[in-house]
Parts: structure tokens; sequence; C-alpha cells
């Protein structure tokens, strides 16, 4: 359809404004902008949310304190501290009803879980009456940020249920973020180690550098949308299967393998027929994915069913792959044993998705609240490759 | 909140995986695309689509013709192709009933007209069961575009008169675009003169560089997201004050001038205030915007009721910031004539910003598509700038 005409092209009119820049495709490796949220050292296998290693945070902290270190900047340091942001997560889980009455229209029009969630937080900008984050406070972009974050499990659960006709589980007064969440999803307190090894998985995803999606959010932040829309746009973003975060493929790949012995057999067949082997290698790893490590473990902490299996058919994998292509050292991401872990604790697989946006919704508004501290419109230039123009326009045809 | 640290930096790792740029804030003049759709030459007064004049086309041909030739590449040439892509055009504006029949509660729940239509928007994907655009051929992707972008006016429309607690007016058979959207608005078929000046209009912004939500929709394609997505978060993007498209505030300003007299001491106190005086200015043009200069024609064909007074505050605006921002050469831009021109026609003030998505999601995309058929993941690099990483996880608080 639009062929680009490299030969003709005019020179770029972006200059007339200032520097130009000519980057690589898909920005691979050009700093758009600087954060103090986290960031991922894929040469050593480490990632960091502020100063402190996300895989140590996942062992020794939960998602709530957590969320206080990427949004307010510190883990709490005291009980009351920690009771305070708890109880601010906790108050938007518990949405309005005006909000949890809408869910059964939303499965209803249709589409994926992922499709339906976007169409939920969308709603949640027009339920709440969020302003544009310029247009108010820092008090309430913080406020609205929490309040946007904080909702995404109750959308994931009450529209699981939604989607089967049932009624809401009404958020648990006493449960932290997980553990709520599996609750809203069916009505029974769950298993405290099951509820844990969400935490963990949760915690490990909180934020992962500039990926498409993060980098959405802070563009729709710099035109100075409403958080619901921030995030709408991100999760939208975040809904292309290129995207990543999407632990459910490796499951399938588990089921399509089936028998250990037929591992081997399976990487080679897709190796020779250029397709992909899901939940193994990364962007920006070279090494062992610190959160599949971390997931590792959780999975025969709980002693996962599928635990047993998943790694022989790694070993078998990481094998045949070091083998079919040398030098990329291809390992097990975070996506692999999410998928164990996931499924052990009861969460269907088609909410794998939209699990893993509970947390990254976090990570978003974090993002989205330092770009509005110290915002400037990103406004990007492109260059023009097509016919050189103007040329005249021709004559509307006229019916014969 | 979150403040960064940029004494203690610790240099960008993301140089391990190739080059490492320092970039304007805002990406300012930083190229981050070709593109053969168009470009805007901002000290020329000049913008394009493909090989034509943005006002060249605007003053000779119409929306349906444009969207041809910024989603195919060319005008059509023939009357039978100019028909078929006007039959296309029109069948994607005939909103299926499972559709419109949820913009009452998306209305009832609440919002401004953006926040609805971009609920409504999302509901389109689930409600046309879209699949992600490089899961499916260039064909399909092409049909998907076309059936999103053109119900756009149906859903301004629709949401419009179900806030009113009106039905739908189904799409009338006989007209295009421009001339539908205002049947579709009032059940009343519209002065030929009225839908021509909103179509000259929907001509005139159909695209303009990369600015925040093109840039957006082009990201959400790049991870394979599907058409309603991607149009959902460009929209998303767009909703923000600081995004330019709000024609309304212009005609605010007017109002609030009142009377010519007061035009001059009104641009005084706003400059004194360090205030922004509303559709004067524009990040690229140096010179008259040229949409502005076409829509002034437009306004006075159709002998808009406000065009004299727009022309004369004009004069006094412009001569007013001639002397206090002397260098500057701050003009008016798109948004000025725009609102006289919709308010003539009869568009109601705040479907002034959703007006402006009808054309704007055909420039969406075109641009979607240009990034699907030759697509890289988006996915640039921050630099961390917080305290240097890791440090030890504190222990948890423990309650007293």
């Amino acid at each position: 359809m639009e062929r680009t005409h490299q030969p003709n092209h005019t020179p770029s009119r972006a200059a007339a404004d200032g520097p130009t820049h000519d980057l690589p495709r898909g920005l691979e490796g050009v700093v758009v902008s600087t954060t103090a949220i986290g960031d991922v050292r894929g040469d050593e296998g480490f990632f960091h949310y502020r100063q402190h290693s996300g895989a140590d945070l996942a062992r020794e902290r939960d998602l709530t304190d957590v969320a206080a270190l990427v949004v307010d900047g510190a883990l709490p340091t005291t009980a009351d501290a920690r009771a305070a942001i708890a109880a601010e997560l906790r108050a938007g889980r518990a949405a309005p009803a005006d909000l949890l009455r809408l869910l059964p229209t939303v499965t209803a029009a249709g589409g994926e879980p992922m499709d339906q969630l976007r169409t939920a937080l969308s709603l949640v900008g027009q339920v709440y009456g969020l302003r544009p984050v310029h247009d108010v406070d820092a008090m309430a972009r913080r406020r609205d940020a929490l309040r946007v974050a904080s909702v995404v499990p109750t959308l994931v659960a009450g529209l699981h249920r939604a989607g089967r006709g049932l009624p809401p589980v009404p958020s648990h007064p006493d449960l932290d973020v997980a553990a709520d969440y599996l609750w809203m999803l069916t009505g029974t307190v769950p298993d405290r180690a099951h509820a844990r090894a969400v935490d963990q998985y949760l915690v490990l995803t909180v934020d992962h550098g500039f990926n498409a999606s993060t980098f959405t959010a802070r563009i729709a932040t710099s035109t100075g949308a409403d958080m619901a829309a921030i995030v709408t746009a991100a999760l939208a973003t975040l809904s292309g299967p290129l995207h990543g975060g999407a632990p459910s493929r490796a499951l399938e790949m588990l089921d399509e393998i089936g028998d250990r012995a037929r591992a081997e057999a399976y990487v080679r067949d897709v190796v020779a027929h250029d397709g992909r082997i899901m939940g193994f290698g990364h962007r920006v790893y070279r090494t062992q994915d610190p959160r599949s490590e971390v997931l590792h473990e959780t999975a025969r902490a709980i002693d996962a069913p599928l635990v047993g299996f998943a790694e022989q058919v790694e070993d078998d994998i990481v094998r045949a792959l070091a083998e079919l292509k040398p030098g990329r050292e291809l390992y097990a991401n975070v996506e692999y044993y999410a998928g164990v872990v996931m499924d052990a604790a009861g969460i269907p697989r088609e909410l794998f998705t939209p699990t893993f946006t509970i947390s990254r919704s976090i990570g978003w508004v974090a993002h989205a609240l330092e770009q509005a501290a110290d915002n400037r419109l990103i406004r990007p230039a492109s260059r023009y490759v097509g016919p050189p123009a103007p040329q005249p326009v021709p004559r509307a045809p006229v019916a014969a």
C-alpha cells in the first residue's frame, strides 16, 4: 500500500526548528527520557525499582510496599506508613457500585479480556470524573494515580465473573492486593502461599524500562490527559502481541510439548520454521532473566503442579537453543515460570495478561507522576520520504 | 514526590545494546520515523498529504478523496474509484445495532464527550471482534482501518444524542462524511454550504506531522494492537489539553472579549499574566497557519455569524502581540476560524474536539497502516538518574 520513496525524499523540514537526529529503527537503545523509577541492566541480569533490586524486593517485601516505593519514592519505614498505603490501595479496590454495575455490559460487548479491561478503564475516567493531570495539584494527581491503578484487580476479577454471569465479589477488607485479587475472582480466601506467590509475580512486573506501553503512558501524560486516559492508552499499547507480558503463551507451549521426550524435537521444529520459542529470550537480558529466577524459586516453594515438567523442558530447550543458536544465550524469561505460578494459584490462563496489568499499572502511574512533575509535551518529528510536494491537485473525476 | 538525582546518576546501561542518544526534551525536532503520509514545513507555512498541498486539497477535493489519498496513497482518478471509497466510508458509518445500543450506557457513565468517545471506540474493538494488526493480511488491516475511522462520526453524533435522551439518527445513504455527520447530529439534511464548510475543516485536519497522538498510534501499532485499540490510545493521548485541536477555546475567548473595543486590553492583560491567547501561535508555523487561511475563506463564504467580529479581533490581537512579543510572529492558528466555521454549521461547542477526531482518525489509521507494513517494535530506552542501585532492602516495618 504505502511505499516509501527513499530516493526522492526531500530534506527534513524539522531541522528548521532545531537539531535533527536520525535514529535506529524502533528507537532501540535511544534514551528518550530520564527516570528515577528504575532501570534494567541487561548485561548484568539485574533490574531495580528506585535504588533496590527488583528480585530482592520480590523476595523480601510485597506489592503494597513496592507501590509506595515507585509512586512515592521510598519504602514505608514504619508500620503506620505501611498501613496508610495499604489502606489507600484497599480503598481503590472497593470500586463504586456505579462502576461495577457497568461490567456486565462491557463483557456482553464481546472481545478478549484485555479489550474488556481497556473499556472498563476508560469508564473509570468517566465514572470518577477525573481531571487532566496538569489541571490538578500534585496531591490530587497522586490520589488519581492510586485510584486508577488500584482498581485494576477489581476490574479484572469483576469482568471475569461478569462474563460468566456471576456478580462481583466485593473487595475483602482484611486482604492485601494479591490475596484480595484471588478473593475477588473466586469468593474464597486464598491459600496464603498462593497469594504470596502471586504477590511475588506482581512485584516482579511493576516496571521494566521504557517499553512501548510505559512510553505511551508518558506521552499521554505529556499532553495532560487524565490518569484513566493515560492508563487506557498504555493498556491499549500493551494489548499488542509483540509487546510481551503474555505468560499464557509459555504455558501453551508446555501443553503442546506434552511430554519431555518431545521437547527437543519441538524446539528443532520451531527453529527450523523460524518460529519463536515462547518464554525464552529477551531483548535486554543476555543472562538469566532475574524475574525468572525468582519465579522459579516461587514455583518450587508452592510445589506448583507444572514445575517439575517445566524444569525438565527448560533444560532441554536451553541445551537445544545453545546448539541451534550459538552465541545467542537464550534463557527462560519472566513469562516462563510466571505461567506455572499463576496456574498453581488458580488464575485462569486467559487472565494471565490482565493479571500482569495489575502491577504494571502501578508502574505506569508512577511514570505518569514523574512525567507530570516536570513536563514537556512529547512531540517528535518525522522525515517525509514520499514523492515531492506540492504537485498540482488533479480535477475530481466526474461520473459519466 | 519523585526528585531526580542528577548528580548521583549511574551511566546509562542502554548503551550495552547499541548507540545511546541523548535527545532534546519532548523530542522536539527529533526524527523518530520516516513517513510518506505527509509533512509540515513550518517555515514556509505549508503542509501536505502525500504529494499534494493540504490547503489545495481542502479547496478542490473533499474528505472522501483525501481518505483515499492518505490511506491508499492516491486520489481517486475515476468516478468508480471515488464511488468505491465513498461506499466503504458510508458502510463504516452505518454502525451495527449492537454498537449503537451501547451508547446510552456510555453517556450515562458521565465524563466529557472525548471520554465517552474513547470508551465507545474501545467498544468498537470488542463489538467488531478486531484482530491484532500483525495477525491479519494487508487487505484485512486496511478494511479494519477504514471501519474504525469511518464509524467515528456515527459515534460522536450518537453519543451527543444519547446524552440528551435522543435515539441515534441512522446514517443517510445519500450523504458523504461531513453532510452525513450533520444529519446524524440533527436528523435534518444540512445546508450544502455548511456541509461543505465542515468538510473543508475535516480535510484540513487529517494529518499534521508527528504530534503526540499520531506517535502514540504508531507505537500501539508497533506492538500489534488491533485497529480500535490503536485509535483508542491515540484518542486518549489527544484528550490532553496541551495537545491542541480544541477550537472551542478560541471561541470562548471571543465570547470573553465580547466587544471589539476590549480586544486589545484583553490581550495585554493575558500577556501581562503570562497567559496564552487561544487560537494564536503554533509550535511549527512561523508564518500564517495555512489551515487558518482556508478556514477564514470558508467562514466568509458561508457568511458565518462570527466572522466579522473574529476578523476585527484577529487584527487587534496580531497587532498587540507584534508589539508585546516582538519577533515571535504569532498568527491565528487552525483553531481560530475552525470554531467560527463549526459554530456557523450548527455544531455544538462541546463537539468541536470530537469533530476534529473524525478526520484525525483517518490520519491515525493511515499511520498505523504505514507502520504495520514495515514494522519494528518501538521500544526506546531511558537513563536512570535516581540513587545508585542496588542498595540493601530494609526489613519490613512491624506493627507495634
